[in-house]
């Protein structure tokens, strides 16, 4: 199953490519083909500079080696070998309007059999806008639903706690799901988690590139640009503090630029910017919170 | 002697924010007074988007509280009260060679009795100049020489260990001297440190605001600031990744913004940048990495 699992990973890093790509319209994928230094490797690729995107990465991995002393304490179990595969990516737009994206499957394998998936995706934009904050978590919930009706509300408290900067007492967006150690129980398969997985995996390009699309066209003014260095600044924070694929991968000798990829182009630390109440930055900065999306979606119909 | 020190930093700070401005020639600090949760508290002066200056911060503080259980098992006695006090600096400039500056100077007390000094001052250009950086070297080698001839070459090797990104195998500059758990001993009294502390705090001003006045005016092109933007990344991966103050304070609940205030304004991350052979940009790059400055001054008179 190993080889399938990885086998769909790189399919799917093609796909989100190709599915970029041409929604981008004009900005193209530069590939990096690069090998672990203990066994296996990896495809990174990244686009700068689009007509939509301005940074964006995806990349593919599937390496092999001996558990740190660290990792395997952590595991509990003895340093013995390991195999992980995955796809993960970070997309920053041009447009304020556009929000930034991130996604990441991967399964990992110990050589004494024990396996389990994890992986997550969420949104961070720049300005919260209800309607696509409601189309990514009732997109998600309906895959969640088709395989667990507990899902969904697990794995998006999951993401809220774990895309959360205590420093800031904000999240990084407006959250998603994430998921970890998930294998096989009395309730259910590998099969099925490997299914599970494939439609998280396939969500990705069709929500993003719809969104791309809604928003590539909005207006914006310097001061919208302003706003969104300044919230990329929040970003970064996330990701060099607290990320624990970020510090784990540049921890265990990982290539830096592969895992640095999800830094975005141009940022901005202003001293204690706080935005005016009752303007679209304060509203943005207010959902920054844990919120009932699903809830949202009833409310706003009625 | 504590109320001496804390004062001895509350009047450095002034100095040093007295002469910034004055060699600027038009920025000027903006100052915020905050308390800290568990007592005392600080003083943030920031000087934004001044002549010579970008951003710059200069914070003073003065705090007490009790050990947190995690402090408190590090330092091997019980959770009883500390009291911390110090100025802390980091100036980033428009001009791509003028190059950013930190500085610190801190003492620390417990409850106990025992108390201990540190600090360090690291420069970062973004453009290596030899001489700045012989400059900097020999005057704090000047300092350290008066206190112990050990000094400089203990308190540089522990810089160069410190200042270091280990996933780009690179320092965050050219170093320095950093130094931490200084107490009286056989060799050396309190009164003695206290001294070499303010010999290194007094050093800051007149060394930078006269790198600034010989390098405000060096003329730069578009493709110099580009690389200012591309060396602050690293500033900031280090920061956010590696630095103890900067992980201590966020860690301890300390003010973010007053923390946060070392990173630079505005910063850039390309994907897997590197510089032709042969150009200003390999040349610094080649010096980002521990250096005799000392031999290096006097191989360059001969």
């Amino acid at each position: 199953m190993k080889t399938e699992i990885q086998k769909y990973f790189e399919t799917l890093q093609d796909n989100i490519c190709r599915a970029l790509e041409k929604t981008d319209g004009k900005g193209k994928f530069h590939q990096d083909i690069w090998t672990h230094h203990s066994g296996g490797g990896g495809c990174t690729r990244v686009l700068m500079h689009g007509d939509v995107i301005e940074k964006g990465g995806v990349n593919f991995s599937a390496t092999s080696g001996i558990l740190s002393q660290n990792m395997a304490q952590r595991m509990n179990v003895e340093p013995i070998g390991y195999f992980a595969t995955g796809v993960s990516l970070v997309i920053h737009a041009n447009n304020p309007f556009v929000p930034t994206i991130h996604m990441n499957v991967r399964y990992f394998e110990l050589e004494n059999g024990k396996y389990w998936f994890g992986g997550g995706i969420d949104i961070t934009p720049m300005y919260v806008i209800l309607e696509d904050g409601i189309r990514f978590h009732t997109g998600l919930k309906t895959i969640c639903d088709k395989y667990n009706p507990e899902y969904y509300l697990k794995y998006k408290k999951w993401a809220d706690e774990y895309f959360y900067l205590p420093h800031r007492k904000e999240m990084r967006g407006i959250g998603g799901i994430f998921f970890d150690y998930v294998a096989e129980d009395e309730q259910t398969t590998k099969q099925n988690i490997f299914d599970f997985v494939q439609d998280v995996g396939d969500f990705f390009a069709p929500f993003y590139t719809e969104t791309m699309n809604l928003r590539k066209n909005t207006p914006y003014t310097q001061e919208h640009k302003d706003f969104q260095l300044w919230r990329r600044g929040r970003y970064v924070e996330f990701n060099l503090i607290y990320d624990r694929g970020t510090l784990f991968g540049l921890d265990n000798q990982g290539r830096s630029e592969s895992i640095l990829m999800s830094l975005p182009y141009e940022v901005r630390w202003l001293y204690d910017y706080q935005p005016e109440p009752d303007t679209e930055e304060a509203f943005t900065l207010s959902y920054l919170q844990p919120k009932d999306w699903i809830n949202l979606s009833q409310a706003l119909k009625q």
